[in-house]
């Protein structure tokens, strides 16, 4: 079990206002999974990988493919009162779900150092 | 309603990693808050801030404070597999909870920029 958040990099967040969109998008996708896999991911330790986009477009298709997959997915949009414009997509998380799967959508990208 | 995650700022934490340490906290977090504390933060929009600390010291100071204002509070170790030495304290989360409640411990501290 894993979850993992992409980054729209192109943003260029500051490295706080990026954890805090992270942290969001890490909550809602766990809200949004399903009590089996919520329980299952916790009891593996809660591991969460940071991977990086280049655009807001490589998230909408990053996104439609989980959903397409049945996985839970959280796309967080800014609400823009500081560093980017308002609806500003941010971020994506990606489970949590089996490793598998997501490996599947995510398996070649690259992480955020 | 809302949730800050203090960062230890001396272990100089590259972005990605620091991102996906305080989604850490902030997932364990809303767990260890009560239902209520959840709805009012979920439907507050779940704010978040990222704050620094300049030591772990600092991070039990303050998680020993939280703890005894009853705030749900979520501190976190990393298991050191990569940047950090394992048990490294890496990040504190304090809430869901009352504003208030926060900045009467929070209140002059530092944004992560």
């Amino acid at each position: 079990m894993k979850q993992v958040i992409i980054v729209n990099e192109s943003l260029k967040l500051p490295k706080g206002k990026l954890a805090a969109q992270v942290a969001h998008a890490a909550v809602q996708g766990f809200i949004n999974a399903s009590t089996g896999a919520k329980s299952r991911w916790l009891k593996a330790g809660m591991p969460k990988v940071v991977l990086r986009a280049e655009s807001e477009n490589e998230l909408f298709e990053l996104e439609s493919r989980a959903s397409s997959d049945g996985l839970p997915v959280a796309l967080i949009r800014d609400a823009g009162h500081t560093v980017v414009k308002p609806g500003t997509v941010t971020c994506l998380a990606i489970g949590p779900a089996e490793d598998e799967a997501i490996d599947n959508i995510t398996g070649t990208m690259k992480l955020v150092r």
